[in-house]
């Protein structure tokens, strides 16, 4: 049975924690061919084919040829396309095993996106890469809106990646007083975590109990990467300090879904996951009605009704469709579009003015994005990313702006359809591509 | 101020539903161009710089090429990759505008995954478009265990996509009396609906009710398409016939927050939308403990943990990360990844049985898939979906199955590696891409 | 091991169903002896000291200062008021066991309420049962702003109660099975659970299907009692039968949390649990700034910020506090309070017109109320129903709409507190009791 | 149009913030009969015929029986129960207004109750007050239960009570800069607060953001009063300060749905509203065997089912019906029913040994209790609070700790008699009253 999850008395508590913080430390080369070669052995003798691998060096234009092959044999089709990339396998370690080619996902180009950021400013040309007809023109059509109003004006409100481990204990009050030893050592816990990294800063903790557990969020601002590895490599690191320092614990669980990674949740809509971004105009009704053949009275009914709906049917987002937009903007920079579950959350917030003028916002409380790392630096996603100024460090910021700046001009031109009708209609016209 | 929403006395709602219907049946493919000049007019005499276009055929190499060097000019960019492309851009109408490149999203091959499914049935090897370090690695050892425990057993529970006009009245009263009215005419609208698809069915319309509001969920069939953009249509013809035939109608809206199209909500938990999967299989813990290091007992703890988690912390998704295997498989099959917001919901059970085996099933309630239309067609997302034996009609249920017998893989391989501890480790080998 | 919920061959349970349903039909008042025999038997040569009751008849007022002695021995507390009772502790049978006295809750008169309902017409004193200072004044005072503005509207949406069994198969797939095998035998288990039952009416029986399990809703009209008891009698002849009939069902439960029986949960503001009620009225801003000193479109304001902080906070209620005077008339009239956890969800609809008009409506959708059975039948709790014309049968739609005629008023009292600023000041003048 | 809640310059607000301090400081004593006087005053001439009021002293039999007869006249019902009170109404005062008579609400007694707490220890007689057959004697049983299996151990987790003011500014960066403030000016804010209260401490404010407003929990401990008046008027105080130092809030509102008083609310789940306490207990299975007629395997069966459910259904307690214990103890002792709302939710965290023990667990997250205040002195509810020696100051953790065990015993009876299908027997036997 494994065994750290498990307090067995403090001496062996300590010797895992030296040997765990070592391997965070040392990330042993020779370990991975191990995992390969053990992966391998398995297969012989069973029936079972496993997708052929190089044991040398599995990221080449011959390893991904040769499971390329494989496939043919196994399924009879070829991937013609699949394997027309542009770019040499060897930069896709760290990205992706056993690859053997792409999908090549269309991207429409948007804009200009105007933006008054305190990160970003000026006109953009968003990429989006979808295969979704009349996204592109919708937040286009939403971009003209924006630009003659004046722009979108953005602001982040707050920036916090986390891991949630939760600890056990014997009864809830073994778990209270761990929690005030908890608060009382954050600052050597602090120290523990960020011996793994360079750019993550451990915040705070939050903690919330039930039964006889002490469940935690570890929050880390984590620079210009999205920090989920950083932020998990350091809470192990904390983690193994703190189970070699406090007798007490029965079991710790890394995760036990309080950081509800790659799921939308309650605790992530209030106390933010990524970056906590707000995009907000105020548009004449003139523009509406030039513009979008709309009207901001008839928006604004259709708002209220759409609110309530939302907290009727229990939904996390109130406005319209910003999940579009983001997983559009995510393939196309290299982000984890599967962070589409928690980034689609939204708080919209619309006022009427007297005068017919529409005061709109939209906060993503869960924007998780990267500049650095993970996908950002693959062939076509740089490019993207600096075709927005956005790639490598220090642009984070200014790529969640335009990435809020463009949702809301989505939600402005889906809501003026919805009212206008012209939404099917559009739907109709460019239409979903029908083989 | 535009019509249709509002009910201005019988005539003219006749009127503008013969004008809509119309317009539903006989999509105009002169309209589309109109469309296009009204845009570029804009332009003209403004400092706003649109995306160049081609009036006449704006899906060519040419037309990209031109938006390619447009990019370079305005940004100072080149999109070498993303200008890499191996297909003919006039493949893309319907699916993207202002099309300009691609994104080469890697794609890594899992596999092979066991499925005993009623429509998947016997081995698959998985396609995984994804830059996160791990994820195939992951899967694919998910995948080899339940490959040794006798495969994943999946089951399609339910089927249906909808979209969720409101309709508002003078009071709650003529709200429930139209609400009556609608279940007496079903079949009236069901025929009204269907006028505009050949394979969307209407199958019923649920009702929820709110102050002067009836909130309605139109549900259908829609054969092998996700079929948002036919429900989309069936129900503004749907409505059009209603707003013709029902005098009391103050507004309808064609949306309001009730279908939650790219949102999580409860009602689509609770309801199905997409198609309603569950993946099961019973692992002898003798598996676990050669495969995956781990053990059933820790595992079924670790679960009750997350299990109370996930509760408290209003997660919509009680299991590990679903969006990932989910994601990765949508990009690679031309799935709308946007609807990822929705797919992530999962609802996880699991027995501890007492020779230790362990009894797993993920229940995925809103899985939207597609083997027809949209993305699907694209020349990779195609080829990877023959991969799999799931390209065009009369193949969603069985690529539903996979989809789902992928997640349970992926759940189990996760879950086993946070209680083994191996979870930051592995990150830590194959890494994610540091530049 | 008990035996029903377990399916052990089709010859045992068929036993078992007529068992249960003998039981059901024919309550043996000679096993309630049995019961206290066992519990009396037990404390002997035991130090636990039981309440004492009397075994011949223990309704009685002897019985009652036995019990009350039996305190004062035990606690040294004096039970003088609790035992000044004005009632036969004979008629208390069916409400309570080991009765000592009662708890006497201040009731305060607030109206006149006027009513323009379906049921409730007219004007009418509502006796609110608190021990909150300033509640009877300030559902006061929205009486009378109500009643100047020409009464509350109310409807009632829907009605059902409901019991939730779940039943647990192999697998999914038999789980679907039986899915089907219910919907097609409906007419069948609605005969069997309305055996149990006069007044009871099985409606529906709505599904819902996660791993092998389907739980159910089995939704009843109940005339004028609340009904959770007799819905749960009918629905576990319903189960009986359906054991006897369905060979596969490997267990099922009486509740899995789906009816969620005194707790809070979107499933029943969704699909109602009890009453469905709308109170709704349109207020002249006159009417506000005069009565209230208040204004209607600060409180649209205020309605705006609390409708996207409910929305946020994840509530169950975007209003203010109907939850006050639900459980004041509950109280006073006999309800079971304990369905305030339930009773408590509502949804607010308002609309600012562009005469500064305010239409506001407040949505119950779990309103559990009866008029008969109970606690409607004790001594005060009948006459204050009797007050509001509501005792006894046929009544309780009328009282339904008296509740939902009251909340609203609170609701705007509350609100315009809230803005005007008067609510910390009128807490202040007439205080929280401070002894 | 009120003023405070907007900000029209630095001047006028504090002009406004001295005088609301001033009308918090000294309650003017004359100001209520001036409240009175104008109610009086606008019934003249009037069709609206209001309860009649005592302007000299309300307070007093005399008024009091003014309102019976008033009833009398006005419905033709005679409240001879309703007047049968066995207190002097004078004590009242801070309660109740227009006050008739009382409710009287039958008491059973339950225990006795072993509680091993750390404020409660020993044993209790525990008084409910309730019309709901078979409550009292399934919480007797459960009583037994855990009193043979050595009693119910019960932690207090947390203490806050909390206002939630909202704040508006021009845009989200003012939000932004506000937060900041409020964080760095934390100590003056505390003192403006405190000075209203003795008892009430400002613990932290929470901030929660979204479009241009900052949403707030002002967080409190708040002695052994309930608390929410002391929060109320503390906080009232703390936004006037505010108000007067910070230029740019656009307005404030003292409530916005985010300390979700009488609702419940998973921000309240999450971050405690009152106490948050847990019982918990490990129960040997021949105990339930014996006593319970049931079994801890097919309970545990039976939980894992429920909670699933739970998750599935929304519901904001996966436990069984621990609203029927608190509100039986909350009508009985004088607490707000109305916090039943709020009270009734709930986490039940259980595990199954290996041996067949039944470690079992209930969290209750925002129980909101008193021993001091409201109406914790009236008669007969202080009689109850001194029976269990827990009326006044000093006592309500002691409390919290009763109502915690007193749950937990409840949630067992219950739990097993689904199980053992006793469930609708024994509601059977007892019955509910059907008159």
């Amino acid at each position: 049975m494994p065994s750290v999850g498990t307090r067995r008395g403090h001496h062996a508590c300590v010797q895992r924690y030296e040997q765990l913080l070592h391997m965070l430390r040392l990330p042993d080369k020779e370990a991975a061919p191990g995992v390969r070669k053990r992966e391998m052995a398995t297969t012989t003798g069973s029936e079972r084919v496993p997708v052929p691998r190089d044991r040398d060096d599995d990221y080449t234009r011959e390893a991904a040829t040769a499971r390329a092959d494989f496939i043919r044999e196994q399924t009879g089709q070829e991937l013609e396309h699949v394997t027309s990339y542009s770019f040499d396998p060897s930069t896709l370690t760290g990205n992706v095993e056993q690859f053997v080619g792409v999908a090549q996902v269309p991207i429409g180009l948007a804009g200009p996106l105007l933006v008054n950021g305190e990160h970003a400013q000026g006109e953009f040309y968003v990429p989006l890469a979808t295969a979704e007809g009349t996204l592109v023109a919708s937040y286009n059509r939403g971009m003209r809106l924006l630009y003659e109003a004046g722009g979108v004006k953005t602001t982040i409100m707050d920036d916090r990646m986390q891991r949630a481990p939760a600890f056990l204990f014997a009864s809830a009050r073994e778990a209270r007083e761990f929690g005030e030893w908890l608060r009382e050592n954050f600052d050597d816990v602090k120290k523990a975590a960020e011996t793994t990294t360079k750019s993550g800063k451990l915040q705070d903790i939050e903690q919330y109990t039930a039964g006889r557990m002490v469940y935690t969020r570890f929050n880390y601002t984590t620079g210009d990467a999205a920090g989920q590895n950083l932020t998990g490599k350091a809470t192990a690191a904390a983690c193994a300090w703190i189970a070699g320092k406090y007798e007490d614990i029965e079991h710790f669980f890394l995760e036990s879904n309080f950081a509800t990674d790659k799921k939308s949740s309650q605790v992530n809509m209030l106390h933010t996951r990524g970056k906590r971004v707000v995009a907000e105009a105020t548009i004449p009704n003139e523009l509406f009605q030039r513009i979008m053949r709309s009207d901001s009275r008839l928006m604004y009914r259709a708002r209220q009704v759409s609110n309530l709906g939302g907290f009727m049917s229990g939904v996390n987002n109130n406005g319209a469709h910003s999940a579009n937009g983001i997983t559009a903007m995510f393939i196309a920079t290299g982000q984890d579009a599967a962070n589409v579950a928690e980034s689609s959350a939204a708080f919209v917030y619309a006022e009427l003015r007297e005068n017919g003028d529409y005061y709109y916002s939209v906060t993503i409380p869960s924007l998780i994005v990267a500049t650095y790392g993970g996908g950002t630096g693959l062939a076509t996603q740089r490019e993207c990313l600096e075709m927005l100024g956005c790639y490598g460090k220090g642009n984070v910021r200014t790529f969640a702006e335009i990435v809020a700046a463009t949702v809301l001009c989505g939600e402005l031109s889906l809501g003026s359809a919805i009212v206008a009708e012209e939404w099917v209609e559009s739907h109709d016209l460019y239409g979903r591509n029908r083989p």
